[in-house]
C-alpha cells in the first residue's frame, strides 16, 4: 500500500482512509481491522481505520492518511506500507489485574506507562487504567508509577549541582508566585530552569502568563542557552518532551476529573525529575475552595510526596500556604502580568498577598543553597527583591527569551459587578471567579479576565464594585457577566 | 449548515466533518468542539467532528456526515441542522463519585443508563463507569443497574402467562443445547420466545448454529407470529432492541475483559426481563477452565441471581453442571448443528452428554409448569424427546422462521491433531479448544471448527487422533494447526 495524504484533521487521533472495496478484504476482516498498526519497518503509528466509498479520494492500492496520522508517521506520500490489526498491548493483562484489586509490581507498571507513551492505548483503555488506580493505590505503586513517568521521557542534565524549582498544585486563581520567584532564584545566582503549563482548566497558566512579556515557545537549544546564560528560564513545557505519559494521562483525567493525590504526586514528580531538578518546594494552598480544605488532607498529601520525593532522590520541602481566596488582583493572562511587575518593581500598590507569598516561597527555595541554611531565605528574598536585583534578572531573562514588542492591554469591554449590600468581604470563591474569568475568554484572549477591587476582610458599601471583569469581545463580557450577576464568587457579610 | 453525506464510514463512531476555514471558528475554538450535537430540533446525534482542507468533499455553509452517523440522524441531505458543542452528561458526576467510592442511589444509575442508552457516553466514560463498578459494587447497586437497563429499551409483551428462557453463562464450547431444550419445550406448550446472540469472543452462539439451518434475522413482527404460531422461536436477538445499554456496555467490556459477577447478572437478567421473561433457568457451568471455577463461587453468582432475579419478579432456577470440558463432538456452527440434530433425531451415535444436559435443563423448565412441579419434568422432557415430538418441534420451527435451502457442509480442509502417547483423557482445556476453532475461521466460515474425536476419561493409543480440525482455506487450517501443534488443548496422562 502507498501513502496517500488525506485533506482530514482528526487530531487528536490518528485516521487511516481504505476503500472498502476491491482491497480483498471482507466486511467481517474490516471489523477486526478497526485499529491498525500502520509502518515501513522503521517507524510504525497506531490509527483507527475508516472506510470510503468515493473513489475520488483514494485509489486502488492506497491508504490514505489524515493530516494528524501523516504528521505523526512522518513518511513521504507515496512511501510503501503494510498494515495489520493492531496488536493488543500485553500490557493490559496488568490493568485488568488492577481492575480484579490486584497490586501491581514496578514490571508491571513500566510496561503500562511504556505503552501508553508509544501511544499503544485506547482513551477507554488509559481511562481504565486510571479508574482502577483511582479507586485504590498502594505507596509502592505510586512511587513505581512516578518513577516510570519520569522514565519514559528524556532527562533534561544541567550543569550545576543544585537545580531548584517550585511547583504549587493549583486551583488558586491569580497565583502566579513563579513569575516573581524565578527572578529571585536567579538573582542569586541558583539554577532555576522552570517550564510550566499553559491553562487548561485555569483562566491562567504561568506559560499563558510570561506570554504576554516574553516568547515562552522555545526550541530546546534556545531553553538549554537561556538557563546556561540566566541561570533561569519561564518557559512553556510543551516543547520539551518530559514525561510524556503524563501529557497522555491528563487528556483522560480532565474530561474523567480523575485527581486523587497519588496522581497528582506521580504527575508533578514525573515532570520534575524530567526536567533534572534535584531540589524542589511544593506549595500546597488550603481552603475551603481550592484542592486540598484541611490540614489533614494536606498533611497527608505532603506525606506522599516526601515518600516518593526522597525515594526517587529529590530534596523536596512542602509549604502550606492559604488557599482561602484568589493571589493578587488580577486573573487572566495580562491583569496577571499587570500585578507580577507591580511586584518586581517594588510599586507601592503593588498587590501585598502576591508579594508576601512570592518571598516567603522564594526564601524557602533559598535555604536550599547551604550557605542560607536554617531560616536566612525570607530576608536574602527580600533583599533581591527590594534592591531591584530580581527587576533586573527578570528583564534580563525576558530579553533573553524574547520580548514581546506590542504592549498588551485588558480587554477593553469591560463590567463591574458590584456589593449587593454593606458589609465586610468574609469569602471569595475560587471556582467561580475562575469560571467567569474564563467565560470572559481567559486564557485565549489574553486581556480577558478579572480584575479583584475588594479581597477577604475588606469592607464595602452597597453598588460598590467588588471587581471588574474584562474581556475583547462582547459577547465574552457577556456570558462571564450573566454568570457574575447569577453568582458573583462573593460573600459579603452585614 | 445543511446536511452533505460523505461516503466515509466510521462506525461504530459518529463522524461529522467541517471546513477548517470560513466558518467563522477559530482554531480554539474547534477544540471545544471535538465532540457535537447535531439535530434540526427533533432528532439529535453526538459525532465527532473532523476537519476538512479539501473544498472538494464539503462545500461553505455544508456540515459533511459519515456513512454512520448519516444513518443514525435519519435526515436527508440537504437538512438544514445546527450543531454546538456536545453537553457533559450530568449523570457522570455520578460516575465521578463511585470513582471516589460512594454507592450510587437508584436515581443516579438510572440516569447514568439513560444517558449511555443515548449514546452520550464516549468509550472512556463507559469505561470509568465499568471500571469503578468492577472495583466494588453493592447488590442494591447491582439490582438497581439491572432494573435500569431492562427499563432503558422497550419491553416485549406475550399472551401467555408464563413465558420461560433459559441461560447459561457461557464459556463451554459445543454448549448447544437451547436448540435441543426449545423444540422440547415447544412440544410441551409452554412458550419459549428464545432469542441469542451471535459468538463474540466463542466459536459459536446459538444464532450462529442455527442459521446453518434456519434463518435467525426475523424482524420483530415475524418474530412475534413465530411465536404466535409455534409457542417458541431460535432466533438472533440483534433486531428487538432489548436492553440497549447492555449492547453498548459490551463493546467496552469485552475489549477491557470486564467480566465480574455483577455485571454478569445485569446484563443477563436485564435482556430476559425486557425480552418478557417470568420464568428463567440459568445454567452455570463449573470447571477449571470455565468462567466459575469452584462450587463457592458458583453459589455466590446463585446468590446474586437470585437476589436480583426475584427483586424485579422473575422466577428463577440456577442449575450447576458440569464445565470441565466441550459439550458434545462438533465445535462451529455447521458441526455443533449436525449433533444438535442428532440428538434430537434420536440417532445411536448422537452425543450422548450434549442430550443428557439438554434434557436435564429443560426439565427444569418444565416444572416451571405447575402440572409437573416437583421432580417430573426430566422423565416428561426424556419422553418429548424419545417419541421424537420434539424433532418435529424443531422441523416446524425451521420452516416457520425460513428453512435455509443448501445444506452445509463442514470445511473441506481438515486435519487431524494425534495423541502423543498412550494413555486416558484427563483435561481438555475449554480456551485452548475454542481458539483453535476461531483460528479455523468458526463462526464466519459455517463449516470450520473443531470435530471432537476423543472426550474426558476416553483411553488413547500414542498417534491416534484427539480431534478433526476443518476449515474453509488453507490459511484456516494453517492458523489453527499451529496453535494446535504448540497447545493441543488435551492433556493425556499416560
Amino acid at each position: 500500500m502507498k501513502i496517500r495524504r488525506i485533506g482530514i484533521d482528526t487530531s487528536p487521533d490518528n485516521t487511516a482512509f481504505l476503500l472498502r472495496t476491491g482491497n480483498g478484504y471482507s466486511p467481517e476482516q474490516f471489523q477486526a481491522l478497526r485499529k491498525i498498526e500502520i509502518g515501513d519497518g522503521s517507524v510504525t503509528i497506531l490509527a483507527t481505520l475508516a472506510l470510503v466509498d468515493d473513489t475520488g479520494l483514494l485509489g486502488k492500492g492506497e491508504i490514505g492518511l489524515g493530516e494528524q496520522a501523516f504528521r505523526r508517521l512522518g513518511l513521504p506520500e507515496g512511501t510503501k506500507v503494510s498494515f495489520r490489526q493492531a496488536p493488543v498491548p500485553h500490557s493490559l493483562e496488568h490493568v485488568r489485574r488492577k481492575i480484579d484489586g490486584d497490586s501491581l509490581d514496578d514490571n508491571d507498571i513500566r510496561e503500562i506507562i511504556e505503552d501508553i507513551a508509544a501511544f499503544r492505548y485506547s482513551p477507554m483503555e488509559i481511562g481504565a487504567f486510571l479508574v482502577a488506580c483511582a479507586s485504590f493505590m498502594t505507596t509502592q505503586e505510586t512511587l513505581a508509577l512516578t518513577r516510570a513517568m519520569a522514565d519514559a521521557g528524556r532527562r533534561m542534565q544541567w550543569a550545576a549541582d543544585i537545580v531548584v524549582d517550585k511547583h504549587c498544585i493549583g486551583g488558586i486563581p491569580g497565583n502566579r508566585t513563579s513569575m516573581i520567584v524565578v527572578p529571585i532564584i536567579a538573582a542569586h545566582g541558583l539554577t532555576m530552569p522552570k517550564t510550566s503549563s499553559r491553562a487548561i482548566t485555569s483562566p491562567s497558566g504561568t506559560a499563558d502568563t510570561m506570554e504576554v512579556l516574553a516568547s515562552v515557545d522555545l526550541a530546546e537549544d534556545k531553553l538549554i542557552a537561556v538557563v546556561e546564560q540566566e541561570h533561569a528560564v519561564l518557559a512553556w513545557g510543551g516543547r520539551v518532551n518530559l514525561s510524556p505519559a503524563d501529557d497522555i494521562l491528563i487528556t483522560v483525567e480532565r474530561p474523567l476529573r480523575i485527581d486523587t493525590f497519588e496522581q497528582m504526586v506521580a504527575s508533578i514528580l514525573s515532570k520534575k525529575i524530567a526536567a533534572g531538578s534535584t531540589h524542589l518546594v511544593v506549595d500546597i494552598p488550603i481552603g475551603p475552595t481550592a484542592k486540598v480544605r484541611s490540614q489533614r488532607e494536606a498533611i497527608r498529601l505532603r506525606k506522599l510526596f516526601e515518600y516518593v520525593g526522597h525515594k526517587l532522590g529529590l530534596v523536596l520541602d512542602v509549604v502550606f500556604t492559604d488557599g482561602t481566596q484568589p493571589i493578587g488582583r488580577g486573573i487572566g493572562p495580562v491583569l496577571e502580568a499587570r500585578d507580577v511587575m507591580a511586584v518586581l518593581r517594588n510599586d507601592a500598590d503593588a498587590p501585598a498577598d502576591l508579594r508576601e507569598r512570592s518571598v516567603t516561597l522564594a526564601g524557602r527555595i533559598l535555604e536550599f543553597d547551604p550557605a542560607l541554611v536554617g531560616g536566612r531565605g525570607y530576608a536574602r528574598a527580600m533583599e533581591l527583591l527590594g534592591s531591584g536585583q530580581a527587576l533586573a534578572a527578570m528583564e534580563r531573562l525576558i530579553d533573553a527569551q524574547g520580548r514581546r514588542k506590542e504592549v498588551l492591554k485588558p480587554g477593553e469591554f469591560h463590567h463591574e459587578i458590584c456589593a449587593p449590600h454593606e458589609g465586610v468581604v468574609t469569602m471569595i470563591d475560587c471556582h467561580v471567579i475562575a469560571r467567569i474569568a474564563r467565560l470572559a475568554g481567559a486564557p485565549m484572549d489574553k486581556g480577558a479576565g478579572i480584575d479583584l477591587l475588594r479581597k477577604v476582610g475588606e469592607r464595602v458599601r452597597a453598588d460598590e464594585p467588588l471587581y471588574r471583569i474584562h474581556a475583547h469581545s462582547e459577547d465574552g463580557l457577556g456570558y462571564a457577566s450573566e454568570l457574575a450577576l447569577a453568582t458573583s464568587g462573593y460573600l459579603v457579610t452585614p
